[in-house]
């Protein structure tokens, strides 16, 4: 488009929140962002444009769930219980969740009809509203840790909803096949940053943590901590929210904006992968998914992380900061690992966490709707700013592109209804719809239940009453 | 004690979030932390060293409840409630919170009993569950307001129920007389700032903000925007926690760390002053105090901010940001102000918002335990770091005296347990007690009222049914 653009990047490599580790043991490994799938379409169009392959995580054999203290496998996206009082009640959350996602419109999540009451709520609020049994309640806050990195009473319920709702509803987030965490790019996610870079040569500047902003004057002045200034027409901030803080602003923030910035902290993840000599797993018809439940418990999910080729046998798995190490998943030759690989993300000053900002309760109504809102020459992206699939790289993408077409059109290279651009669905990873069965969408709730049993009760009594009295002739008989 | 520190300020100004204006229009005004009251020992100990006077807010006259869209006067520290409920509610409410305080350390208050029920909890949910009546319900809102600038589903009822028990519990910091906003000082609290700046000279450096520490050296290298190198044996960063995130750190701060100042934002407010030609209200029998409870209303609290010598009538008001202006208290005068001042904090890079930093649900356990630890050579001061009158410029002298003092030890010059010291009781401004009565102790709260009565009418009925029973003969009289 004739501009020329210059990358600012504080760390010594590109890639952000995606990096991908080269060894021996490993050949090559994602220590963040990795997971690709259906209606990521962004992602999957630069990563087919710089000749990056997707392969599928393996999810052929049967999954695992680990439940108190008990192991059982299973072949779904999410475990089955055999309780059917804890079998309504989880059914009956995930479908509430998605119902209230309907109501919330991905871009401006603070105008849903109920945004405040919502908002003001903590996601553990919601789920003791909503659950009658410690199971689903249990499960429901795995759901949020593993997607979210953070605790249920941490996080606002309208933001959950919101996160859920704009990632495609509960089936599309969660699930490995037709999900989230379909696929993998063989070589490494962090590719598709370093084929950018290598494009762009020179105009990447490593090591150059921003520190200084100044708009005064006719053009932005950009400094960075290595003393260089650069001048710019425009400028893009592609970090989360709370990474707008290691800047000194002339003039300052407005008020809102810095407030927000303040409010949004990073979840807290540490990414590790296990390797083997051998596949045991599948041998034993395990996929490597394992839906852990258990207090004691680091790792609430783990998926196969063995490369397309069968080679380097691995388990990877998200584990939660502040939670105790303790047992494994019972088999001798899962002690027996050749490798680890880990990576904590909460020690990254130029992250500050991962996989991405939450918002507490109370925030997102008040401060999100200058969440992407330019301030003078400054521009937002990074996946937080995204509309779909937000904390995710396909955000990232969505967020980047859009940021640079409202460039374009300040510039008046582009109209105005250009800047938000849908994206054609990728051939090689086509979406399909989830179904529903009839029984998913019918089933009555714990609570509908109760009620049905407690007034169908009450009639099958009054009907009893009422032939026994008949019969005995106390009704008279017309 | 032999040092020769250096100051690095961000502004063009010493005082950080207190702030001393002068004008023809008010003489002085003090448009960021002003107040000060018995127990904040330290301060007063400063400023008489300083030879800067304390004068009394006016609390003469009598008080303005305004509730229901109307006015009533009182005296005292809270408004009254005639409802006999609502007084047991309120009684009982306010009661429970310095019961649950008593069981906080202040220098710890991760290691409570109940801190990691209490800290999942938001204070609306805490509110929720001790509060039977809307009155006292909506007055503990405005108590959240007014102490802390954020809102009952933004803050840890662990936290703040902390935040009351370290200023003394709720009379004392809610108090005008006896309590934490008896007095201010005459001339400015900005003062006190100042004689020290004026005390250490061009030790001081204004508009340096600090953009980068490196420990990686013999020395700390410590460099501001304006390309200014320090170097140092020891730092202290004496901002509020959030705003460690404007320096860039080698090497990174500990992952628990830079987890922490993430996750605590400022408070919002903006602070303003209404000046009139004549001070109406004490003609009228008021002393400017007025508690105001009106979804409406921008302001909860207003006190008198006339000069201690009587000239330049005013009302001080804290105003809550995102709320939409509306009615005032009635008086046809109150609508011809002369003047007016506010200070918007919330537009302050280099104070994020105000008064203090509040911490939402389940950081405080998490999180709360390096709030004042160590880094390497980096000590931690600020007003959050204080373990009495946090949030208070007393709690920041405590913090920064403290973060000398753990240098000083660490410099060999003093003991270990030297660092924490109490301060002896300022002679001019002594705590009185504060005398709850054997009713304020005793009465039962309105749950505990309703068991009362239940109980007592189950009883009641009992001994009729019984008494008639026996009396009907249907009990043998044996």
């Amino acid at each position: 488009n004739g501009v020329s653009p210059v990358v600012l990047e504080a760390r010594d490599r590109v890639g952000g929140r995606t990096f991908t580790a080269r060894n021996k043991e490993t050949k090559w490994v994602d220590l963040g962002g990795a997971y690709v799938g259906p209606t990521q379409n962004r992602i999957l169009r630069l990563a087919k444009q710089y000749g990056v392959k997707t392969y599928k995580v393996n999810e052929q054999e049967r999954l695992l769930h680990y439940v108190d203290g008990k192991s059982s496998t299973f072949k779904a996206s999410f475990p089955p219980s055999w309780n059917p009082l804890v079998h309504l009640d989880f059914n009956n959350l995930f479908r509430t969740f998605d119902e209230m996602g309907k109501e919330i419109p991905r871009e401006a999540p603070w105008k849903a009809p109920h945004a405040e009451e919502w908002d003001k709520m903590s996601m553990q609020q919601l789920i003791e509203k909503i659950c009658w049994t410690s199971a689903t309640r249990r499960f429901a806050t795995l759901f949020i840790n593993v997607n979210v990195t953070s605790e249920p009473h941490e996080v606002s319920a309208l933001w959950f909803l919101w996160y859920i709702k704009q990632a495609g509803g509960i089936m599309r987030i969660f699930s490995t096949t037709n999900g989230g965490q379909e696929r993998k790019f063989v070589g490494g996610s962090g590719q598709i940053s370093e084929c950018m870079a290598r494009e762009l040569g020179d105009r990447v500047k490593l090591q150059s943590p921003v520190c200084r902003i100044d708009q005064s004057g006719d053009m932005v002045l950009v400094e960075t901590t290595d003393k260089q200034t650069y001048m710019a027409k425009q400028v893009i901030l592609a970090t989360p929210p709370v990474l707008n803080l290691k800047i000194h602003f002339n003039p300052e923030l407005p008020p809102l904006r810095n407030q927000l910035i303040n409010r949004v902290p990073m979840g807290s993840v540490i990414k590790c992968m296990v390797y083997y000599k051998e596949n045991f797993w599948r041998k034993k018809g395990l996929c490597g998914s394992m839906v852990i439940e258990d207090e004691g418990a680091p790792i609430g999910l783990t998926l196969d992380d063995t490369k397309p080729d069968g080679s380097m046998p691995a388990i990877m798995g998200f584990k939660r900061i502040c939670e105790s190490f303790s047992r494994v998943l019972g088999t001798e030759e899962a002690l027996h690992a050749i490798h680890y690989e880990e990576k904590n993300w909460c020690e990254e000053e130029y992250s500050g966490g991962c996989y991405t900002a939450y918002f507490p309760p109370g925030i997102l109504t008040q401060f999100g709707k200058v969440l992407r809102e330019p301030v003078g020459r400054l521009y937002f992206a990074g996946t937080e700013t995204a509309t779909e699939w937000s904390g995710y790289m396909e955000g990232a993408v969505q967020a980047g592109e859009r940021a640079a077409r409202e460039i374009l059109c300040t510039m008046g290279k582009i109209h105005r209804s250009q800047i938000w651009q849908t994206e054609p669905e990728s051939e090689d990873v086509p979406a399909r719809p989830f179904v529903t069965t009839f029984w998913e969408r019918n089933l009555p709730s714990v609570g509908g239940l109760v009620k049905f049993v407690a007034v169908s009760g009450f009639l099958s009594v009054a009907t009893v009453a009422g032939v026994a009295a008949y019969k005995k002739g106390l009704i008279p008989r017309c």
